[in-house]
């Protein structure tokens, strides 16, 4: 037996996520689907965390464990021309055996990207929430942002249907930069709850449009309250950057 | 009767072009059905240069006469809501009633990105040319580019197909940058022959897998033979940046 480490990128334009379901593609259909192939039977792909339907990644990581060892590069080759082009591994190496993307985890990245403009940019349709003009107060969104860096109970950001034992979460790092109509929301923290990334940007947007003041998100995360954050941001402008290993 | 300076991007992915044909959407199509909507009448709308099937836009131009007056803000909305995603008028203004956005056009910016690694990034399958990994020579690559500045007869560079009055065209900026994986290549000129800058494309990656010298550039331009220079550069790597008025 061979184990692993894959780093998958993916747009996920049309794509049911991560997990595999009862219906439409997903991304670990698709590489479970592969690696059966070239492995000669079935095989379970494991990936650090799921993304819903629609969002992007640049860095997901995922174990898998082969029958037969083969050396990264070629596995590479070999499993990116049974992908559609949405889907790239993009760099594989050995693991140990005990190697698991989900449970050895250690830190997650996200990026969520906002266009503010008027008119969207036909090329960020499926890579950015549009939010019309006029412009939203970037300084307000920065310093909103800054209030959920720490540790802190997420239990306000967390979506319905999870199924979590502790809503304890530590944020390392929650900055806002803009750059002309595009502003970025950076996040990285050592685990996210369901919807945590983007009913965050639903509430920093309300921040942004000056209908909240930066001090709610503080008062949103003493609330304990799922029903009071803001709305939860599209799918479309959530990206997975990189997950961190030991 | 009332003329519209248009400026207008689009995401040419599945689009057969600019121009109106027998089968397939055209952007020009698109447009000139939305304005009849409005204008309640067959409207002509008139680009400043045909793109082909798969290449994009961010700055086309169009010129286009109504019927009744309308505030160019208003008629920039009214229209983009009978658009799809793929296509928006960025911008609209008042034009003299001889404004003929192909007529008057004196320069048109192009741009072609080239993804030059062993592995495609899935965000650029449809907006970048995948030249697999070994790296290109981004030096001689610059310098081939340079060869093409000037007033030159690019008989070499012309599409099949093409009815000019004249090949000659002044080039002039065209030049090379080279980001990690990426590869762009800027060109700016007084007009283009059919498929001009795929062809000089297409070429430049000849010299910059070291098939060919910088020279060559020179060489083929004083041939005057289509058949000479390298392939046609895939459509989805181009995108006209801006064309310019007097």
């Amino acid at each position: 037996l061979a184990t692993f480490k894959l780093t998958v990128a993916y747009d996920g334009t049309g794509l049911v996520g991560w997990q595999r379901q009862a219906a439409g593609t997903s991304v670990q259909a698709l590489l479970e689907d592969a690696f059966a192939e070239l492995d000669g039977r079935a095989v379970i792909v494991t990936g650090a965390g799921r993304t819903d339907a629609g969002v992007h990644a640049l860095g997901q990581v995922a174990s898998v464990t082969l029958a037969r060892d083969i050396d990264p590069p070629t596995l590479m080759r070999a499993i990116n021309i049974r992908l559609p082009q949405a889907v790239r591994i993009v760099s594989a190496a050995d693991a140990p055996p005990s190697f698991h993307a989900r449970f050895d985890a250690r830190r997650k990245s996200y990026r969520y990207r906002i266009w503010n403009a008027e008119v969207m940019n036909p090329f960020e349709r499926a890579y950015a929430w549009h939010v019309p003009a006029p412009a939203l107060d970037v300084g307000a969104m920065r310093e909103a942002a800054r209030h959920l860096e720490g540790v802190h109970d997420f239990t306000t950001f967390q979506g319905a249907g999870s199924d979590v034992q502790t809503s304890q979460r530590t944020i390392l790092q929650s900055s806002i930069d803009a750059v002309h109509e595009l502003i970025t929301y950076d996040v990285t923290g050592d685990g996210f709850l369901r919807h945590m990334v983007r009913n965050i940007v639903g509430t920093l947007v309300e921040v942004g449009r000056g209908r909240q003041r930066p001090e709610w998100v503080r008062d949103l995360l003493l609330a304990h309250d799922r029903h009071a954050a803001g709305r939860t941001a599209p799918p479309e402008g959530l990206f997975l950057l990189r997950v961190d290993y030991d």
